[in-house]
């Protein structure tokens, strides 16, 4: 199928639509961005690449990220990284402290703030040099060695991290956090200023297409078991207290920023992402799930 | 592939596989099934049917009834439905009353039972006999004439509905339930008092592996865009607030119920059943999780 | 003291007091009321009497009853009363099903509804004719054999009344009802119905001033233990989620309702009642916490 | 009245009481005190001191230091200090982050740890040197100069404070934090780890018993109208999720500390405290609240 032709024709016919969402605010450097914006991506399993847009630019991954460092700590940790978090919808707000607090700790899945803060700790454990392992682990992914944190960025969320600390140290009084705080909520500040662009950001993800072996390089990064649970995890819990909705319209697994990005992956078939910066009131991109539900309804391609 | 065969070997592999699980103890009719019953029952689009165990014994469908209702109302309402109704997983026990005091009478999907109610008052006001067209549809999904209500069961139900009849009344003071309430709730429990096999039961899920078509008769029952999305529902609160560990060991979209029933649909492939009394204490059925689990893995045959 | 004159001095004071508050909407028969009525009047335990303004026109004394009734409850309970209902602030808005579920069924404390409804569950059990029996109550209270209940109101509320319907079915579910519903709730309904003047709630309430005893004809109706005990309730739960702040501002227990009234009793000095119909968000009499709150610092009366 | 009798009285009737309590294990150093420890000791408004036990024994007063807290930044702040924190019961366990959510970060009440911290980063920002200020106010209070924090608790308190860490910084989020997060809690531990005897620590409530002026020494340390006031929030809020059954069966104004002490106060007439180690699940004295009941039940002193 010639995709650039079904995205140029899903972007005619929102020539329209108005974005009323706004660029996330509660960062002062991500308020920086244009918000009119727009990139898609898609690369297929055998090999073939299609752009539209501004697909080339770098943008923040913010939470996207969290799939990348659940896909390592689950490589290290193997099944009993799932004593310490869950996999279940959290039904509540993505940041609440409440769910937390009535579960004793455990996260309810590694989508949620508190849940990657735990993927953090295991990674700030387990790895020698964690913010170096890390970037090398996506660098291999990309195929791009130019991949890297922005500084800028981090620093600008600690400034302002008092909710994150907050979770750290409900989850630290529980027993569930092993590391020193500022050190795991460093790191996973870090984790989520990694900029990419789209191109960058699909290929990165074309192993969970490709039932986790990288389709381009022929590198098995995890097993098909552990891809088809990392997408389940996805498809339940990627687009915070709106997987229902996205799950329901678009019908693929997927998982968003608050820089605008949205990822998704189908199974044998390719990755995708696209990328508007004006959130809707969930912190998902607005333009960017519309897009997407155009694109599974034009294309027939929902894995239900 | 001969399923059967598969089944065999599955069901060996678990020999030793002791079952901790109780019946269903909160209705007394419930409680007087043997706790040991086991049945598979598989039904390919293409025609194929594969069986095993007590897959022609009559068991209680319970809440795999709410996907027949939801099925029947979308199509009556269209997309207005979701004004009523969520797609949201709830990420509380699945008779929760705080959520939907939370959200002003809204539930948060059709699966949980305030969500079932409020479709159940749907089908109230729109067919013209309720009880019976709604029986005359499953028998027609079914081909099966004599699919029926059991009212031993429905009445014990409705000796205990104090529960039910509490989210009912909340609803009706938020302005979200339109008829009678008793009307409502008889309504509800006699849908869920619905008797099936095995056999039957994934006769009558066949359409939702085949894109809204009834592959054996060639009728559209539901386009395909509505089949997918009422998949997509399954997948995301199907299994109460198991939903995740289901979506993440099995892959499948699928929905429970007390009485030890789990339907499972793999889109462009089959319908599957499988029932054992004995339930965790999420309700969901103990051995029915564990065999779907080693049958995907075996089959290699998640959506992700 | 002359209590008249402190009235008249401090209503003149809040003669630039503008009230934004508005009268209780949910009843409909309750929105009839002229809201800018302001009644007071004061019994003193010595026998003296003090009246301001609309002090002798009927109201509806809504959830005033529920002193009353429980009262009469737990004169006839002991302290086996306290094993279905507690003594604990709720934390929570006044009609909250939320608190209830966490607590299986046993509300926090005897003014929320669902705490008023188990108190008039117990009194259906106990009383030959709850009705009679409990307004027979009331009239030698007040020394006036013609209180009643309003039925015009009663009807009112019945009609309206699904979510009280929702927490008798809640609590019926966790076995704290042990009568029909529909009898409960009738009866309920009937007890928030009673009308009666300021002068007449005062000289109701004399005796909770005078240690369980009233002091106008000597007759002891509760011993001076319970009748602390009851004050005690008051003054941490009569007043919704706004105890604290009325504790804080007037220092005495009282105990108000939507239409307008808050009665208050000072130990061994007097009973007063104030009663103005616009309420504030909390669902109390804006005015009447204002006034009593300038009474008490006027007269130095808390007591704390 | 000679309330050493009663003392000696009450204490041989609880002679065959046995104390399932057990002692604070949270804090390493609290757990070393032996728990059958047992002190009362009564001041009352006109001189009298009455003696009992263990009375001139130090122990870890804890959350009763935050009485003295809130009364030195009630003084500071006057009104505006509600605006940070309020005065309603918290309706649930005492270091919740549940409620604090619901509220954007204004805790219920000052008694609570979150609504301590607050009180905590006021006198921060207030007091020249918060550490030597506040404990020099204490000593002023009590009359003795030996008055002191206990370093080796407030140490083993800060090793362990991951959720107080949590509850600040949470409402640093929100805003409702001015001062650096590590100085507040510090400072907040250090309050908590004053050592008192039961008869230092009735001598230094007794201005709240006096309407806020020192009898011994003439001072008026505050307000008649904030004495009431702070008395009033003490009733609502004093015993955690207890207030309510502490009012009903003891029926005065009282706050107590995971080290074992109540302290109460009968307006007018006396302060006193009982120090007994050994907790309830809610945190309260056990034989402490025991005690109480029975000397305002034999005194009849409740203020209802």
């Amino acid at each position: 199928m010639d995709y650039s032709k079904v995205f140029y024709e899903i972007n005619k016919s929102l020539v329209s639509y108005v974005d009323h969402g706004a660029v996330a605010s509660y960062i002062p450097e991500l308020q920086k961005i244009s918000p009119d914006k727009f990139g898609v991506y898609l690369c297929t399993v055998d090999g073939k690449n299609f752009g539209f847009g501004d697909s080339n630019e770098k943008f923040s991954i913010q939470s996207i990220s969290k799939v990348l460092s659940l896909t390592m700590a689950f490589e290290i940790e193997q099944d009993t990284l799932w004593k310490r978090v869950g996999v279940e919808p959290s039904g509540n707000p993505f940041n609440s402290l409440v769910q937390l607090e009535y579960d004793a700790g455990i996260p309810r899945n590694p989508f949620i703030n508190a849940g990657a803060i735990v993927i953090a700790d295991v990674l700030v454990s387990k790895l020698e040099n964690p913010r170096e392992d890390f970037i090398e682990f996506v660098r291999q992914l990309s195929g791009n060695n130019q991949i890297d944190y922005c500084d800028r960025i981090a620093q600008s969320e600690k400034s302002k991290g008092h909710r994150n600390a907050a979770l750290c140290n409900l989850m630290k009084s529980f027993g569930n956090i092993d590391n020193n705080i500022h050190e795991v909520i460093d790191f996973y500040f870090d984790l989520c200023s990694i900029e990419m662009t789209c191109s960058e950001l699909a290929r990165t993800f074309l192993f969970l297409a490709n039932y986790g072996k990288d389709p381009i390089n022929g590198n098995q990064i995890i097993s098909s078991s552990k891809s088809k649970r990392i997408n389940a995890v996805m498809q339940l819990c990627g687009l915070y207290d709106e997987a229902g909705e996205f799950s329901f319209k678009v019908g693929l697994p997927g998982k968003s920023g608050v820089g605008g990005g949205i990822v998704v992956v189908h199974p044998g078939k390719y990755s995708m992402v696209v990328w508007s910066p004006r959130l809707n009131k969930k912190g998902n991109s607005n333009k960017g799930m519309r897009f997407l539900e155009e694109f599974t309804s034009y294309t027939e391609s929902s894995i239900f």
